[in-house]
């Protein structure tokens, strides 16, 4: 058997020490796979000491990753501090300039400095690998990198946070409202004590800035991404979306247009019947289009020690094999920018709930508005009558320019009888 | 740029027609993923001169396969001629034996010698590489050789006919009988003019065998595993599934159980809030299960020139990139055997069909039989009564071994009353 390929872990959080288990508890079963044995050598946390339920033995401890890069005994440095900047990045790039290869779960470095470590990496002649960095559980970088390397990817979309999907799916199941399922989900650890990352979209963002990168070649671009979070998402639209037959997910969509690949992450409403309606609560899932493989659907845990690590170590388990790509899928110099912001001309088929008193005459004024705007309504739905009162308008309107339904959302919201400003949701037939 | 990685495809049907064809148009996109161009430099078939749709520029012909695989001026033999015999194992052998790497889609010759041929590559220092062999659109062999590859696997399932699948969304959504759909299905080119090794469950079981070695270290053993196809599968059947909340679909599993793995096709009731239950007509699915991973859906097309394709071009891709893995995830001469047969010591629940005479004291035969073998009744259905006439009648069992249910179904059905053979599907809580 060949020697061992030696390991250094940064970060020892829940994913970092569920990475140490994993290798040390199937260390049999990888050196069978790889034909050599993989070996933690140096580990590296901002505190030492605690136990954190691996054996330490023959593993050398540093209290500071950038000099565990640069000096410990490793073929491989495992990134798992996080942050787009700081000792995550100086520690990955101490690894490179050592030339050491560098395996990261890290998104937000990828999606704002993903283009130059690329750079750096093969300059270096080492590989950055991230599978870990997005859905964990769910092989999408590989996939997209080898499994479907011979086609032209013409779009892809998913379920990228699984805080998000965990809070939607436990809104629509039980009918309570975004704040209270929030405060639950940090309750029960889903959710962050600072949650804004998550539900502002932002964590969602990053992961499809890295998606669209390495699927249409292109450099990392996150500053592109159109992103919106679930912070609006109320109780309400989850009830009128059901009886509209769709369900409402956060997305992260990039698709390629005729002036570019647009990027865009925002809660949407799919059909029921889309395989992607049926990803519930802390599961992701990534839908593929190729140009000769049509549809391919992965799915599985997006979270959590186990998935995260077994990310990190399936690429780990790539370079002990020998097994390598460039970072997005093709050299890094020749990633071509041709991502693009949203655009007023890119079209959209669109929910609508309005907070509209209910007297004669308001329906008439909405449907005028739409229509001046050349907006096509598609149905309007008032459940019951409460003359006098304040009651939910729920509208879906067929596929129109966004500013078309800017100019008529502006003069809805601007009617007597309209209360508050009204709640746009897009609708994607997926 | 490196040189050319020089490929000869043999076989030129549908998918090695579509593979000439994807490594042509995509020929830019692929030099750029592999930094080398990927060339066609032969081809072979039965029948020359036909118009295949691509250009033979630059390509040379060869009537006979054997002779191509051994004088071709080619790194790469793409075997697509199929068969588990004969030419298309003819053509591999002589290829690994000058050296030269193979990519196949031959399902059959795997399952039938698959463990000898990994024996025969790694000798000759060559890659036998079969992403196509198994559900063409999704990168299934990859994911288990190296996207989990951090993990045991105990389990795995899967839709892997889309013949099979086709048939049973049908009769599902239309209410028609089998022959009736699987005529149609004949006439739309679904289903072959020779339907049985589709309908019959042997394709899947091929597919089974394969899957299996690689997830769980074992050398293939197709005659392990137990087929039972869909000819049997009534619209009743499926009419009653869905009163009981199920679905029925041709499903090939593999799990760990305290006796080895068991490998069995045969169709399925799921319940329909399991994900497997939403992969209709001709798509495939597989799910896995790893003890850190968890569950891992992967859906796609299950054949079909460009999935196919694709998934050869992805082998070959990876050959181009010197990504190269052990056949079946572990060196051959590793691979361990402990897969076992269909053993009566396995339990299950279970759905049976019965015709019975509706006369006075069958629902307590039926009862008592159940009872004095150990069966738990779940449930019994019998919707309208038709005193003195035939009418089905429908049960549901609780997990039971499979001899305790053998001995209450032949005394079952040698009760006067009951006037065909029950008719019985397994139930999986997916």
């Amino acid at each position: 058997m060949r020697e061992p390929l030696k390991v250094a872990i940064a970060g020892l959080g829940t994913v970092g020490a569920g990475t140490v288990k994993l290798l040390q508890e199937q260390s049999d079963l990888i050196a069978r796979r790889c034909g050599r044995p993989v070996t933690v050598t140096a580990v590296s946390a901002r505190t030492a000491g605690r136990d954190r339920g691996f054996d330490m033995t023959g593993i050398t401890w540093f209290d500071d990753a950038v000099e565990m890069a640069d000096t410990a005994d490793c073929d491989v440095v495992v990134e798992l501090i996080g942050g787009a900047d700081g000792v995550a990045k100086r520690t990955v790039q101490a690894a490179m300039a050592r030339g050491r290869h560098v395996v990261t779960a890290n998104k937000a470095m990828l999606a704002h400095h993903g283009t130059q470590l690329a750079l750096e990496a093969e300059k270096a002649g080492v590989v950055l690998a991230y599978e870990a960095a997005v859905a964990g559980g769910i092989p999408i970088i590989k996939t997209l990198r080898e499994g479907l390397a011979g086609n032209r990817i013409t779009s892809l979309y998913g379920i990228l946070n699984g805080t998000c999907n965990y809070i939607l799916t436990t809104m629509r199941e039980t009918g309570r409202d975004f704040a209270d399922v929030l405060e639950e989900a940090q309750a029960l650890g889903y959710a962050e004590a600072d949650p804004s990352f998550d539900i502002d979209g932002v964590d969602a963002a990053h992961k499809l800035s890295i998606l669209t990168s390495l699927a249409f070649g292109s450099p990392v671009d996150f500053g592109a991404v159109s992103v919106q979070g679930i912070r609006n998402v109320s109780a309400l639209d989850i009830e009128y979306a059901e009886l509209l037959g769709y369900r409402i997910k956060l997305l992260g969509i990039a698709r390629e247009t005729e002036f570019g690949v647009e990027q865009r992450v925002h809660p949407t409403m799919v059909p029921i019947a889309s395989p992607i309606a049926h990803v519930e609560g802390v599961f992701n899932a990534v839908v593929t289009e190729g140009d000769f493989v049509g549809r391919t659907v992965l799915e599985g845990r997006g979270a959590g020690a186990g998935p995260t690590a077994s990310a990190v170590v399936a690429d780990v388990i790539d370079l002990a094999c020998g097994r390598h790509g460039f970072t997005f899928g093709v050299p890094a110099a020749e990633l071509k920018a041709h991502t693009v912001g949203a655009l007023d001309k890119l079209t959209g088929a669109y929910y609508i709930r309005l907070q509209v008193l209910d007297v004669p005459g308001v329906f008439a004024d909405i449907a005028a508005a739409l229509r001046d705007a050349q907006v096509s309504m598609e149905q309007i739905l008032q459940r019951g009558r409460s003359p006098g009162e304040i009651v939910p308008v729920v509208m879906t309107v067929y596929e129109t320019e966004g500013s078309a339904l800017r100019q008529a959302l502006e003069r809805i919201e601007a009617l007597d009888a309209v209360v508050e400003p009204p709640h746009v949701i897009r609708i994607e037939e997926l």
